[in-house]
Formats: structure tokens, C-alpha cells, sequence
């Protein structure tokens, strides 16, 4: 059970969790002459006329990168680029495993937005989507809005969007389990960072109407002092009674939990002031923000985690694979909030109602309908908003 | 024999020459706490702590990056950075079939030098070495010289060194073929650009006395009007006679002619012009400065040229990919000078002196033997100046 001590020696045998294989194999001088010199100045020469055509003539159809700066590397914080690197790779080998997109690990050694923006653009016409990874909040915000306008390829920071869509869909299926609706529901949201901001904004969307944020300094609301301009905008969206107080207050009489903070900070107590029925995603990592059994014996209907020993793990691999794979597929301009809407509806489908139970919310993270089925929910949903180019 | 259709026929069923492959295989829950969270955060902090265990736990430890501006791809000039793609991946496709280096395609939006070399400087932890490629003289010469001296990690630029390592390899083996020597031979060389400009360097590196440089204007000369910089400097170190006119004045007596210009532009007058058993590297693609048969007609004794279809093939893929294995394998803070040309003498090696002829001064490109015996050259010069850091 000791990861730490495997994971070295397994790092360590791998020397890399990936490698840059030739798809064209090079024998003899004719091989040469067709994969490079001479036979290569024609498809340069074809991309020339038609830039698209780099999507035909180069891995681009297929090609991902996995970016990051290194400023918030899983809950280790901001190690820097280079030390950034194993995640990355992983990132790369889960994109290649889980979805069969190949990716490849950059980090940026700088931590200034307009130059990570820079540098992202220069080299973005090599790949055909870009992954942010592990950059901090709130420049990752700005970081990727402004990819987004000023970039024609996909650009997602999973942080964000990628647990989004997970929670979407979990929380589809859980409300199911306890037969209330997206409108009807009041949810206490813990941590908004990169990964909180994004999932109140998509569930808001879908038609949550009652969602209050809470931070280390409590309960976030309009005209609350010493707030990032990411929280003003989140205040201004969420709390609609505006009401002031702790985690505690928030949590009261709500019928959702979300965590994405930090752990043991959600008592059986709370548990017990939520609404019937209570749905408790704490997903907090390693240590959840209330440990399951400890939820459901304070009355929890429906519990989720980010570990992959407990049931019901809200995991990222469920979504960012199938979720590029589906983009990549029609050359897709952007990932829409329609494209991650269907996506997450595509994955809560995969539980057939006979099957779904509390303890089963969400396909397992190799459950292998997923990819295919995902990725085609999105392909789907960017073509019919017209985001194909094919 | 028509390269154009089947080369876009062949990169079209490839779909692109690259493919990165996971070598972690994630088939369970536990494989993902090993390659992913929470594996590995192990490996990232040990690489916080030490930067250089990046080389251990990543591919850093095998990985370089061939980067472009797409100003000057093969003789196709300023085509731009998406459609030089094909030709970095053709040469990351012959770094692993060459040397088994895993080498990743990087194209650079912008031709503005400064933000090149920022850019590059940005992402360069993410690599072991990088090889430019395809930037045009002379940006290419400040580019490679700040890199250099600002990261600590090889900067190859490929189209200058490379070519000028093969040609000095062929030069040595060619020298031994007409029994003279570096110290006394006159070489005329034409096209001063990044190639040009390289093999003049190296040659006077290794004792070469009396080299004249050739460009479209003619001979290049101290005091010469319109040089621009990189020009200047060549003609500060060459042409010791300060001797004015064209190519026709350059190459009469000299022992050696080197083209790395244009199609045609040497008259077997101008070979007959040549000192005694004149050599001829005529390296212009896809058509030499004088065809082979001509040249030997006029009385060339050793020809070479860029092209597999004649004898003596002076082509880079007999360099790169064994000067950066040999970079790596002793982790390598740069390619010096002195490895270069240990390169050269290797290749050169590798023919004994009982096979040596006129048609046969230098390996083939597909001669097994070549990458393990100049990498290990390479890495040996290395360790000698005190490069390597294991």
C-alpha cells in the first residue's frame, strides 16, 4: 500500500511513462525518400495551400498537449515546472490508455499569465487541442479565456472542467436515486477554486437555481470585502438570498454537498442539519472532506469521493479522454459548454435505471463503454452547434 | 519514382509519422495510484528536491524537441511554422529510427528572433535537448547562440552542425583517398548560409588554412559592401589572400569544392580549373552544383552529394541522431565544438582504410553500426571536457 515507495521504483524502471514512436518505419532509402527528403516537401507544400490539411498530413488529428506551469501541481502546490513533469506524463499516458489520443507533456518555466498566454500561443499550431494542467487560481482563469478567444483549437483546463463534468453526471444520477430535481435543489459548495468555479457555473446551467459558495473565510456573498475578482463574479451568480455565516450555514438545510477543499472540515452534525435525503460529494484528496461512513451513518442517501477505494469515485479520467477524443473527431473550434453538458449527460446514461444505486452513480473509471460513448455525446453536440470543421 | 503522390499518400495513411505511446499500462485501480495520483506525487517531489532527478523519473532522460519557425523548410523557404510540420516529424521519425531518440515536433508561430528564443527557453525544461531546425540564416545563428549559452541543456541546430560534421567526416576520409592533408588543402566553399557558415567554422577548426567563401554576389571579402553580420564575421576568418571576383576565381587551384548553394552553377571548365585531383562535395538538393558523372568527367577524384542515388550520400541522419544519444547518455550540458568533431572522426573511422575509394568515403546512411559507435564518441568527448553531469 505504500505508493510513494512503488511509484518511485516504478518511475524510476519506466524512465518516462511515455515514448515518441515512428508510425513510419525507415528500412532503406526509399522509405527515407517518401518519409522525408524528397517526398515530404509535398504535403508541406499541400498545407501551404490549405492549412487544414495539417489535420490530414500530421499527428496533429490526433494530438494533444498537456500544459502546465507548475503553480498548483496536484495538492502539492507550486513546485515549478520541471517537478511538474511526472504529472504531466501521466496525464499523457491516462489521455493514450483511457481515450487513445496521443499527448504530449510541456511545462512552462514562467509563472506570468501574459507569458504562459505567449508561449501557448507560439507553439499551439503543432497540436490539435491543449489540455491545461495544475495552474493555480484565479490565472487560470484568465489564462484560459483567453486561449479560448484567441486560439481556434480546444482548449480545456481540466482542473476545471474536467471534474465539472464528472460531478455533473454523478449528481444527474444521484438525484435520480433520491428523486429531486436540478431546480428544486439547494447546494453548499465547498472550495471554490479552479475546480469549484467551474462546476457552480455548469450547474448552474443546468438549471441549479440555489448554490452558495463557502472559502476558508466562510459563506462568499455580494460585498463581501477582500474577494478576487473570480469570487465577485461567483457572488454575483450564486447566494441568491445573500446570506453571510461559516461552511455550517451554508450546509444547513441544503440537499447537496460538493466539496473540492480540504479535509475533515464537514461534521456528522452538518450532515444531520441538511435536508432529507442528503447527497454528500466529498471529494477532497486524499482525505475527503467527511469520510464516507462516517456520512452515511449521519443520514447521507448518496455518497461520492475522488478515491478510487471508496464507491462512486468522481474521477477526471471519466471525462477529459473521451471529451478531446470526441473534439478531435470533427476538428471541433472549441469545447463548448454544451459539448461538457452532453458529455456529462452521456456519462450519467451509462447507468441504466435498473442499475442504479447509491452506492452506483457513475460508471467505474474502466468501465470501457465510456470513451466511445462520451466522445461521440460530444462530437455530436459540437456539430450540432456548428463548432465542426468537418 | 513520382515522391510527391506517394509521399501524400503515405502520410495520409499515416495520419501523421508520430505516435506517443504509454509505456505505464493502466489496466486497474492500481496501476492508476502508481502511474497518477497518488502515486505519483512521490517522483514530483523528488524532483523538487532535485531538479536533475527529472533525468530519472521523466523522459526527459531521452526526449528532445525539434523545433522550427517554418522560415526556411528544405529548399521550400519561408513556408511557415504548421506546414513545416511534416519535416519535424519526419526528423523526429528518424531521431527514433536512427538513434531509439524519442523526439517531439514543435512548431513556433512567430519569426520575430526574441520570441523565439523566449519561447523555446519557456518550455525547454521539458526537454533533455533541443534540435532547431529549418530557421533561416542568419536569425539562425543568435537564435542557437543565446540558447546555448542561457539553458543547460544540448541546442543542436541541425541544418548547420550536422551537415558540417558529415561534410568533415567525408573531408578527412576524402583527404586520405588523395593523400593530402587539412593544413595544405584551398577549399572553395559556395552558399555561406547555416550550413555554409558551420562547415567553414569546423574546417578551421580541425586546421584547415585557406578557405574562400562563395555567395550570389561572389567571393566574400573583408571590406566587401552589403555583408550582413554573420558575413562579416566569416570574413574576418577566411579567404587569407583577401581575393576578390566569383566563384569561377575561387575554385580555380583550390583542392576541394563544397556547395551547399544551387543547382548547376559548376562548369566542368571550373573543375578542370582545380588543383590535381580536385574533390567535389556538391551538395545542392535535389540538384547538385554538378552532376557526379560530369564532375568525375572533368577529373574530379572524389565526388560526394546530398542524394541517396549516388555514391559518397553526405547526409545528416549519419550525425543528429547519434550526437544526441550521446548528448543524453551523459546527460551533456551542451554539444561542444570538440564533440562535433569527435563525431566526424568517428563516422570517418568506420570505413577502414582496406575499403576506402573514391566511391566510398562514408558510411551508409542505413549501416547498423554507425549510431552506437559515434554516440559512444560523442559522450567520451563529452566526459573528457567535463560536459556530462553522470
Amino acid at each position: 500500500m505504500d505508493y510513494s515507495k512503488r511509484a518511485l521504483e516504478a518511475h524510476k524502471r519506466w524512465g518516462g511513462k511515455i515514448e515518441v514512436i515512428s508510425k513510419a518505419k525507415i528500412k532503406n532509402k526509399d522509405d527515407l525518400s517518401i518519409a522525408y527528403t524528397p517526398g515530404v516537401a509535398a504535403p508541406c507544400m499541400e498545407i501551404t495551400k490549405d492549412p487544414d490539411l495539417s489535420y490530414v498530413y500530421t499527428r496533429r488529428r490526433n494530438l494533444v498537449a498537456v500544459i502546465t506551469d507548475g503553480s498548483a501541481v496536484l495538492g502539492l502546490g507550486n513546485i515549478g515546472a520541471v517537478a511538474g513533469m511526472p504529472v504531466m506524463e501521466g496525464k499523457c499516458a491516462l489521455f493514450k490508455e483511457f481515450g487513445g489520443v496521443d499527448a504530449i507533456p510541456i511545462v512552462i518555466d514562467s509563472q506570468d499569465t501574459e507569458e504562459i498566454i505567449k508561449t501557448i500561443k507560439n507553439i499551439a499550431g503543432s497540436f490539435g487541442g491543449i489540455n491545461l494542467e495544475d495552474i493555480a487560481a484565479p490565472k487560470c482563469f484568465e489564462i484560459e479565456r483567453r486561449l479560448i478567444e484567441e486560439l481556434d483549437i480546444p482548449v480545456f483546463h481540466d482542473d476545471q472542467h474536467g471534474t465539472a463534468i464528472v460531478v455533473l453526471a454523478a449528481l444527474i444520477n444521484a438525484l435520480k436515486v433520491v428523486k429531486k430535481e436540478m431546480k428544486d435543489i439547494k447546494i453548499a459548495l465547498s472550495g471554490p477554486g479552479a475546480a469549484g468555479a467551474a462546476i457552480t457555473r455548469l450547474l448552474i446551467e443546468v438549471g441549479v437555481k440555489d448554490i452558495i459558495l463557502v472559502d476558508k473565510k466562510g459563506i462568499i456573498y455580494r460585498g463581501k470585502s477582500g474577494l478576487d475578482f473570480s469570487k465577485q463574479q461567483l457572488a454575483a451568480i450564486t447566494n441568491k438570498d445573500n446570506i453571510q455565516g461559516e461552511l455550517k450555514d451554508a450546509i444547513k438545510g441544503a440537499d447537496v454537498f460538493i466539496g473540492v477543499s480540504a479535509a475533515n472540515i464537514v461534521s456528522q452534525d452538518m450532515i444531520r442539519s441538511m435536508n432529507a435525503d442528503p447527497i454528500v460529494f466529498a471529494m477532497a484528496n486524499p482525505i475527503p472532506e467527511i469520510m464516507p461512513d462516517l456520512a452515511i451513518q449521519a443520514g447521507a442517501a448518496v455518497v461520492g469521493t475522488g478515491r478510487s477505494d471508496f464507491a462512486n469515485q468522481i474521477n477526471n479520467v471519466l471525462a477529459f479522454p473521451a471529451i478531446f477524443k470526441g473534439a478531435l473527431a470533427v476538428r471541433a473550434r472549441q469545447i463548448s459548454k454544451g459539448m461538457k453538458i452532453a458529455a456529462a449527460y452521456a456519462l450519467a446514461e451509462l447507468i441504466d435505471e435498473k442499475d442504479l444505486r447509491a452506492d452506483y452513480i457513475i460508471p467505474d473509471a474502466f468501465d470501457k463503454r465510456v470513451c466511445e460513448y462520451v466522445s461521440r455525446a460530444v462530437a455530436e453536440q459540437a456539430i450540432k452547434e456548428g463548432l465542426n470543421r468537418i
